[in-house]
This record gives C-alpha cells, structure tokens and sequence, in this order.
C-alpha cells in the first residue's frame, strides 16, 4: 500500500498541467458527493451498432465518465432492462426534420430511468454525448435534465492558414500540427485528440491548408496525405476541405491556362474532384482565396468571381461539396478607400453565384482589427449564402502574449444590426441563413493552432478556439457564460477563481482595444509583422499597408472620414446604420475614428476633447492589464502551479507591451495634436525615438 | 487497495512513452536484484556549498536516483562518519592540471566505503554525476568502480540554426525551442531540460541563433532574453553564444560601414561587447558566418576573413571569450569547383589570426553530405585553431522520416588521416588541438532539435545528438557502443533488443549511402530543399546548386574528375592523400565519383563495372531497408508501443522513399550509361516521367 502511494505521487508529480487535454480533462471530480450523484445516472453507457461516429461517442462518453466519476462505466449494446444509465441512440425522429439543419441536433431525455441521447445522426448523437459530459464537468445536473439542441450553422470550420512547409502563416503556436512528410504513414496521436476537441464543441469541417494555398495538395503525391488526415477526422464527425490554388491546372495540370470558362480547365477540376472523392468520399469542398495580394484568379482572365466560384461549383457536380470563395480583395493598386472595396466587387455578383457557392466574407471590412465595424457585404448579398470568417489566431491581437478572449469580439460581429430587413437583421441571422432563406450556412475561424504542447500558445487561447465552436453552433449563446464554462472544464471549478477567470476573460479584449487602437483606430501596428505599435508608418509595399492611411492623423485632427464629404464607405450600409454612424456626434465611440475624421479639441460624449479623451483611454487600458493580473493572481490558490505561472509570465509581458503602445501612440500622436498629456496622467519617461528604435528591432530581418 | 491500483493503471495508461525524457528516464529498474546492489551504494548524496552547478550535480543525481533505484536518496552537506553514499566535491587535484581541458575534468574513485565525484571544477562534478547516472542507466557495476575522464576538446557546441520568427532553419522538428517572444519574462521549462540533457553528455555551449544571422539578438531589447537564457543554461555549466550579422554596426549602430578596419566600428563591436558581458557575464562568444552565401563580410570593404574575425577579437579584449569563424565560404559566380574555395581563401590566412579566434570547419568539402572526404583545410592550419562543425540535423539525410544514425559519420571524419604531420595525423588530433599543441579546440554540432514534443522528430534522431555529444567529450568513443549506450539508456535495457536495434542504428548510415549517393555520388538531391533525388538537375541559382555539376555524367562516365587532369581539388590534400585517392584503381570505392569521372564499362574492384556496381548498390541500398524494418520489429517486444509505432511508420515512409531514390537515379543514369539493369535486379517498373512528376511536387510553392 506504502509502496503504492509512493508511485501515485511519483506519477502525479511529473503530471504539472500542461494544457494538452485543453477542455476534455476528465479529472476525477473533487466532491465525493457530487461524484455520488452522477454515479448513480450514469452506470453504464447503451449502444448499438457498428457506426463509426456513434462509437466514437461511446468510447468518449465511457472514457470522460470513467475519469470524472471514478468508477467503471461498462459499455453494453442496450439498456435492457437496466437502469441509470446512459444510452446513445439514432432516432430519426429525434428533431423535427423541419428544425434547421435537424439531421446534426440531439435531443437528451429521460427514459425509463436512463437518460437517453438521441439524434437522427450519429454526428448528433456525438455532439449530445459532449453535451453530458460538459454538463459533468461543469457541475450540472443529469437528473431531469433533458435539452434538445441544433446547430444554427450548418458549416462550422476551423481554416488552418498552414504551409506544406510546416510554417503557420499569422501561427503563434508552434509549427502547423500537420506533419506533411511524415503522412500517409505516420498519424500523429495528435490529430486524433485534435478532432475530438474540435468535435466535442461541435465544429464539423477543417480547412487543412493555407488560403495562400500550393498545389501540391491536389496531386497525386499529396492527396493519400490528406485522405489519412480525413480517415482520423471521419470518426468525429469532421470532414476536411481544401484551400486551392487557382492556377493548378497550369502548374499541376500542364494547361497553358486557368481560365474558368476554358473548356480544358473545366474538365480538369472535373476530373481533379473526382479523383479527390474516390479518395475521400466525405470530402467537404474547396476555399478559395483568388485575386487577392497576389494569389492567381479568374479575373487574370477577365472573368469574375462568380465565373471562378461557379467553374468549381459545377466540378463539383453531385459530390456533397460546397465552394466556399473569399470576398477577402482590395485592389492591388492601393489606391481609394480599402473599406469598400469587396463591397465594390462582389456586392453586384449577388445572384449569380451556384447553389453551391457561399462567399465567405471576413466580420469586418479591413482585417482582423481588434474591433471593426461589421463588413458591409453582411445584408447586402440576400441571394447569396454567406460563411462569416473570424480569426482566433491573434495576428493584430498580441500574438501568444496578450490575453485577448475573442468571445465578445465574435458576439459583437454577430449581433451586429445589418437593418436589410430592418431592425433586428443581425449579422448572425445573416450567416445562419435565417434572414435570407439559405439552407446553406457557414462560419469559419482561423485557427489558433500549433503543434506546441498547449496547442495554443497561450494558455488563455485555448478559450478562443473554445467559445469559437460553441458560438458556431448556437451564436445566441452569451460569451460571458461560455468564458465560464471553458474556466471550469480547463481551469477549476473553485467558484471564487472561476469569477476572477471569468471576469479577466470577459473584459480583456476591451482593454486590449483600449491601449492600442481606442475609438476606432485601426490598422496602427508594425510593419508586416503586425506586432507592436507603428503608428507612424508612412511607407509600405502599398498605402494601404501604412499606418498615416488609416489614421489620417493632422494638425487638425484623426480619423478616417467616411461619411460622404470622405470616402463615402458609409453608403455601403443600409440608411438606419449610416444615421447611426454618420454624424460624428451619434456615431459610439467605439467606432469614431473608422468613419470620422475629428478635430483633436472636438468634445466628446464623455466631455473630454478627442484628445483627451484618447490620452485618457490609452493610460487607462494599459493600467488595466494590473487588473487583468491581480484577476489572475486571485485566482491562483485554485490553479496549477505550471499553468498560473505561465499565464502569469505572459500578462507581465502584456503589461510591459500595453506600456509600449501607449506610449508610442500617445507620443506619436502628440506631435500631431501638440498638447500635453492631460492630468492626472504622467506624460512617458521616454521618448518617441526610444520607442521608435525598439520597434525597429522588429523589423529586422 | 483496489481502487488505488486503478488510479495506478490510468495514470500509467496516460504515460505513454512520447520520448519528452530523451536518454534521461530514470525509471525504476526492472531487476530487483539489481536495484538491491545500486541501494547499497546510493543511500544518500553529499554535497556542500551553494555553488549554483554543484547544487544541480545533486539533485540531478538524486533525482535520478531516486527514480532509478525507488528508494529516498537524502541530500546531505557532508558524509560524515556515514558510508555507501555518494559524495561530490569540488577538489583542485582531483585531475592532473597538465592534462588537457584538466578543469573539466572528473574523478571518480571508492573512498570509505562511498563513491566520490570529483574536480577541479563544478561543472567537472557535474559531468562525473551524470557518468555516475549513465553507469547505473547502463547496467554497470558501481561497487569497485574507478575512472577518470576529461575532455579532448574545450568547446563543445550545439549550433542552432533557429531565427527570431520561431523557424529554423533545415529544422525537421517543429519550431525553433526558444519562444523569443515570450523572452525574458517567461521561460519554458523545456529550457531546463535542455540544458540537462546537454549537460548530461558534456556540451558546455551553446549558440542560439541562426548563423545567418539577424541583428536584433545584440539590441537592448533582445539581449535580455538572451541573457534570461543564459542564466538557465549557467547552473548546467552551459554557455550561451551569438551568431552575429556582420553589418550590425550599419542596421542597429547607425554607422555608415561595418569595416573592420574602421575606428568607429571596431569601437560600437568593443562598446557592444562590453555591454553583452554586462548582461551575460560568462558569455561564450561570437560564431560568424560572413562573405557566405549573400551573408555580408569583411570581404565588402576589400578586408579578409582574419581582418574580420581579429577586429571581433580585440572586441572582446579580456573578456573570457572566443570567436568561431566559419570557413564555409564559395564564390558568388560558382565556376570552378567549390570543393576548393574554402581552402583557396582561408588557408593562405594560417598565422594570421588572433589567438582568440578559432575557424570553424565542416566535416567536409561540400556540404553536410552523406559522406563527404574529410574537408582539406584540416590538417592545412597548423597555426590555426580549427573546430569541426558537423550536422546533426538531417538536412541532406531524409530529414526526420530515414532513420540515419551520425556516430560512424561523425567518427569517419575523426578518423581520417590528414599526414599533416605523417602518418596518425588524424581530424581529431587536428580538431583536439593535440597535434598543432593548441589550448583552444572546438566543435560544434548543427542542432536537429526543435519543439516537437520528443525534440528531435524522427524518435532515432535523438541518437545523434547523444553521439555527438559524447564524442565531442571523448573522440575515441566507438560509435557502436555509444549506439548500445543510447538505446540501453532511452529505449529498452532487453539485451536482445538493445543488440537489435543497436545493429540498426549502426548500419543505418551506410544502407542510407548506398541507396542515396553511392560510390562517392554527392549532391544529388532535390533543389532547394534538399529532399528526396534530383539527378537531372542542371539548371539552378547558381551551376553549382545544380546536381549535374557535381556527377559530371555523360555518355562515356560518372564522376567528378577531381585529379590533376581535372579540377585538382586534391592537391590540396598531402601527398599520401593524394596517393590514396589520386588513382580510380586506389581510391577507396566509397570516395570514387569524388575523384574521378570513371566509364559506364569501367570495371570497380568488386569485379563489376561502374553501372553494375552502382545499380547493385542502388538496389541493395533500398532494399536493407526492410532489414531495418526486421531490426525494428525484432525488439518490438521490449519497446514502449508509441515509439514502437512512431519508428516503425518512419520506416515504412523511408522503405517507399529509398525506392524513390533507387528508381531516380538509375532510371535516369540509365539514360546516359545506355545500359540494362544488370541481373538479378527487376528494372523500375515506373519511368522517369513518373518520378520526375512526383518531385516536382516538392518544388511547388
């Protein structure tokens, strides 16, 4: 016994939390009475059949219960006449087939003592067995429970912006998880815990490759590659997608063109998809990013978008795939006003898409900022479906050492007032296709994704990807209340820790708006990396890839003046969001400064001039990471000790970054506004070339 | 009791072997009887004294210990009246102060019934801990044990071929290990147990950054981190190193030049310097690689190589560090042959460097080949300090999916005669110092380690960065018992296993030869990044990154005519080298096409003509893969399943490329020697089209 305890402590002790089992920890839960309780609902798991997809939700059912609960948990094929415990069915009746997108839901009830997961899919059946163990782990009853729940989204998809070269274009996490050289034949254990995250928060499709995508991965070498990636993610209900290069069939095909409208070409993405389903009978479709910062398109040809997306659309022909096209192009000369320029080219091919066409359009008009005004293009296509695309890997975000929650960021986009049916045509109704009919629905997220051992970089990013498959799947759910449940299934569930989690989570991306890019500022950053300050930057490969472009700060005052004595981009929304946006005095403050060009003493709703008001947001959000710390430090009792000092580490960090951005932008700005930092606020200790110099060395090669 | 052993179990279930512990595991020994003999000699370690190296030598060896034998071993200050301990002490005699590397030294001898580790040194301790560990890892007897052992060489470095953006170059496991970003305030605990493993085979350095090298590692805001890596790596008795950029004085200094001859640069590298050891007090030095392949350099102002490299060293001044100057350099219009070029500009420069500077040689000519003649600058710098750099990473040897163990490679280079001196005139002696009598001597190893959870990709791999560290420590080492030793301390101590995989490892090298590059082919593999074959390469950036350069193949033979008829690359070699190498009928096979340019018909000593010969080794090259495979299957039994399985589908993946290597190269030598595949071989049954498809796939973007 002595000699046995020895060794469970041994094996504990080199077990410090390192992240890997991200939100599925299965750890025995801490109160015998709780566990009691569950004990009792769940002494066996029922099911029947050979499906793949319903194992899987076995398997996962029995191995999370077995390690919250401590007790066996025996697998039989049915209930019989047992009771208490869990029993997984396929019911076609299980959702009313009239509920959108019915065949994924699942409906969990209580039946003769047993508490029973049905859905008329094995998927749905999956999706509801995640769906009990959530519930365990965060402390919810099983006894009366009973739920029934569809996906508001049909699509629900991680892009991975990963290189065959192993590099993860905008990745902080490590290398790409895909080790391309080592497939078909070695299936790193890591795919398959990768697919069970990804199914146990209900995300249905995975875009493996980079939207600046290579050719390689539709040859001959290349696609039993990708066929083993599928053949690990089929079991979870996963399909896989590909990015493509437009110009394939030149530079794999040996066709002199990429012509969509060539009958040649037709035929090879004909013949190239077939040859992709005889390898992947489940395979879920194409991503294509054409004619945008240098990629290859149709309109090399003079032909359009449509002509491009409708081309693979038909090579698709009765596969079960769907094309998803990039709205994501802006002129390669620079010039006008970035802001309209999707609009400008996909707005008017609404309508003429295939069936099997959905534009994805990224949630705001520029890139990724850390809070954009919602894309115009969201309302103004109705004859068209519509994937929202958001990017969980923290490109303008602070990369893996700013702690940045996304969930408020993605509800903020979601629930945005399109008003193209009038008030209440949110940018969610959009996307799920309710506003507009589409049985076609999708969403997207970038992933935050690497092959570190914590999969995310930052501990904290686990959460983004996180909230991002929750929100895919129900986007009414409240990212407040998913910041909680991801705290309690990954973190703790001490109730004290969880609020000061929970409250970090929930406020840290206002403050990381805050100190770099308040009131509307946008696209401020360094240089092509992306990190750290350049609120100065005048110079780039184009304009629109300068900081001055966007902040069209003067002696008179900052902002981007769009309303119609500027660009005009505002006329790109409908009426009501234009009068909300377009007087200067009306417009939130939030975004100000993307639609309006303010003199530095203007007043503001606060009371405080433009500049004070800006002085007083920067010194504020970059006091605020001292709270996001103490949040974190309050926590610590509750936490692993590997875990609380590695998030600990990196809020120094963000604290000593958040320093940097206010200052550089405070002491940029002043040269401009010429007037003094306003009390109560000490102007920075050091000097606009100091900070200058520092952000050079990230510029470096 | 029952519910205990199931927590047992599922924490056991849990560990799989990910190869995270490399060679240092220290799980309890299998053999009761064993461990009882190991207790009697470990009941307690002693140490005094704070002293930072010495406090890790103990717990270190606890550690082990402990986990080695399952009993406490309590630390004490001193033995005492107590015996069957281990006692470690600092102890200025401990070695012979003439021997030398004396300070680096150990003692290890039986005193009072306790087993005392000493030196003159801590990190001397240190080193004989870990001997100490490795004998019980090993199966040697403690009891009546004796040895002494210093170091033939003083510098023994891992180079790091990692850039500040997380890649690394030719790295085939995942990103670089160092998370710059995350530098100084977080340090993952993967640095420390680098370090330990570092340590624990007696590498006493380390340069961190890519030798094409960014400025930014020598700014005010990264040198902190790099000084926070230094002191993780200080309690290990580990120094860190810089590769500098040769014209950081112009991008980070503001200066107009980066002469050396210039006042005001030679002042910023002093100023520079000093303000490094004011961050990193034992910093190692400066590893540079200049006038290289687009890399700036002395060269740019009409100054040399020593100009350059003693500019650096009077920069140190009396600072205790060194200067490691590449020699690999080759012409930017690449006519002639670029076997000679390192020579033709470093060897005129032997005597004219300043004794803080070493030149840092590779193993051979070219670069980095699969077997390569030892590089004619050893042995030709008599004057010279020279460190031997060889690859660990597998950039021209299948990457992290061929199984290529580097001991015989490593030691091939060793062993070579130079007959600088007569006969005996060995690499080693030359790189030892022992032969020129210089108190500085090197050699470094290019890293194969990145972030991949085992370190090295490829679960073999790790032994090459075993061997090489411990062949840096002791060049008289057998590559084969170093093999034993790795295997008995990482994989399994199953005698018939260990001899299995043992046999594996040491032929792995030469079955990777013959099947890649036989008979002294080099070179020949696909453009750029150096993957799988590409003979028929004849168009690059430059004639000589093509593979027809270097085969010189046409319709009358093979081979680079090397002797005095053609480029006379080997009158740079003594004269009994040219002797031995100067005649094809001499010429060890192994070396031929590196001399030589031999006809298709041309019998070999081995009684077959060139084109038989070369198919012969073609094919039992690819074929002795599948003995590896038998090798590997024969100790499945005594393997942890994970690796098991892991090595095993690398092997598959390397059995399928080693066909692919066979088939190009004799498909396409075929169309030149305009022969059969000779009998009993079954020619290729896929054309060269085929192949040449399939590695053009590797060139796509």
């Amino acid at each position: 016994m002595l000699l046995l305890l020895v060794f469970v402590a041994a094996a504990h002790r080199g077990v410090a939390d390192d992240g890997y089992r991200l939100w599925l920890k299965y750890d025995r839960l801490a109160d015998a009475g709780q566990r009691a309780q569950y004990q009792k609902a769940a002494r066996f798991v029922a099911v029947a059949g050979p499906d793949p997809v319903l194992r899987t939700a076995a398997a996962e059912l029995q191995r999370g219960l077995q390690g919250l609960l401590g007790q066996p948990v025996p697998m039989q094929a049915s209930a019989g006449p047992l009771s208490g415990g869990i029993v997984l069915k396929v019911e076609r009746n299980a959702i009313d087939a009239s509920a959108p997108n019915a065949p994924e839901g699942y409906r969990i009830y209580a039946e003769k003592n047993n508490l029973v997961v049905a859905s008329p899919s094995a998927a749905g059946v999956l999706y509801g067995a995640y769906a009990v163990l959530r519930r365990v782990q965060t402390g919810g009853a099983l006894a009366g429970w009973a739920v029934r729940s569809t996906p508001r989204i049909r699509y629900r998809l991680l892009n991975h912006w990963d290189n065959p070269n192993g590099t993860v274009e905008r990745g902080y996490a490590g290398s790409s998880i895909w080790k391309w050289e080592e497939l078909p034949q070695r299936l790193d254990p890591r795919y398959t815990d990768y697919a069970r995250a990804n199914a146990s928060i209900g995300l249905n499709g995975v875009v493996v490759n980079n939207v600046n995508a290579s050719a390689r991965y539709l040859t001959p070498e290349y696609l039993p590659k990708v066929a083993a990636l599928a053949g690990v993610m089929r079991p979870y209900g996963i399909r896989v997608y590909l990015s493509v290069f437009w110009a394939a069939p030149k530079v794999i095909g040996g066709l002199p063109t990429a012509d969509p409208l060539d009958p040649a070409v037709q035929k090879w993405w004909a013949n190239k998809t077939d040859e992709i389903y005889r390898a992947i009978p489940d395979f879920g479709g194409f991503l294509v990013k054409a004619n945008s910062e240098g990629e290859p398109g149709p309109q090399d040809y003079q032909r359009t978008h449509a002509d491009g997306a409708n081309m693979l659309a038909k090579a698709l022909g009765t596969h079960d795939g769907v094309v998803m096209w990039r709205a994501f192009v802006y002129k390669a000369d620079g010039s006008g006003d970035r802001f309209k320029e999707a609009y400008q080219d996909f707005q008017p091919l609404d309508g003429k898409f295939d069936p099997k066409v959905l534009v994805q359009v990224k949630n705001g008009p520029i890139d990724f900022q850390a809070r954009e005004p919602f894309h115009p293009l969201f309302g103004a296509m109705p004859r068209t479906p519509l994937v929202l695309e958001v990017q969980l890997t923290q490109e303008y975000l602070g990369f893996a050492t700013h702690a940045v929650y996304l969930g408020p960021l993605i509800k903020e986009c979601l629930e945005a007032d399109t008003h193209a049916q009038g008030p209440g045509s949110t940018v969610a109704k959009v996307v799920a296709g309710s506003l507009d009919h589409h049985a076609q629905s999708g969403i997207a997220g970038v992933a935050n994704i690497g092959s570190v051992r914590n999969w995310t970089g930052h501990p904290l990013g686990q959460a983004n990807w996180y909230a991002f498959g929750r929100l895919a799947w129900d986007h009414t759910l409240d990212p407040g209340a998913l910041a909680e449940e991801w705290t309690r299934m990954s973190l703790t569930t001490n109730a004290a820790a969880v609020r000061s989690i929970t409250a970090l989570l929930d406020q840290s991306r206002s403050i990381y708006v805050r100190y770099t890019t308040p009131l509307g500022l946008h696209h401020i950053m360094g240089e092509s990396i992306h990190y750290g300050p350049q609120p100065w930057l005048a110079k780039a490969g184009r304009p629109d890839w300068t900081a001055v472009y966007y902040h069209r700060g003067d002696s008179v005052g900052l902002g981007f003046d769009r309303t119609a004595a500027g660009s005009n981009a505002l006329a790109l929304y409908q009426p009501a969001v234009q009068k909300q946006w377009g007087s200067a005095a009306t417009c939130p403050l939030d975004y100000l400064l993307w639609f309006h060009h303010v003199g530095w003493k203007q007043p503001l709703s606060t009371g405080r001039t433009l500049w004070n008001e800006l002085c007083h947001r920067y010194y504020t959000g970059a006091d605020s990471v001292a709270w996001l710390q103490k949040q974190w430090a309050a926590a610590r009792p509750a936490l692993d000790a590997a875990v609380y000092a590695d998030v600990a580490s990196r809020l120094q960090i963000q604290q000593q970054e958040a320093y940097w951005w206010r200052d550089a932008c405070v002491l940029y700005f002043q040269t401009l506004a010429r007037q003094p930092v306003p009390a109560p606020f000490a102007p920075p200790t050091r000097t606009l070339a100091d900070i200058k110099r520092q952000v050079q060395v990230y510029q470096l090669k």
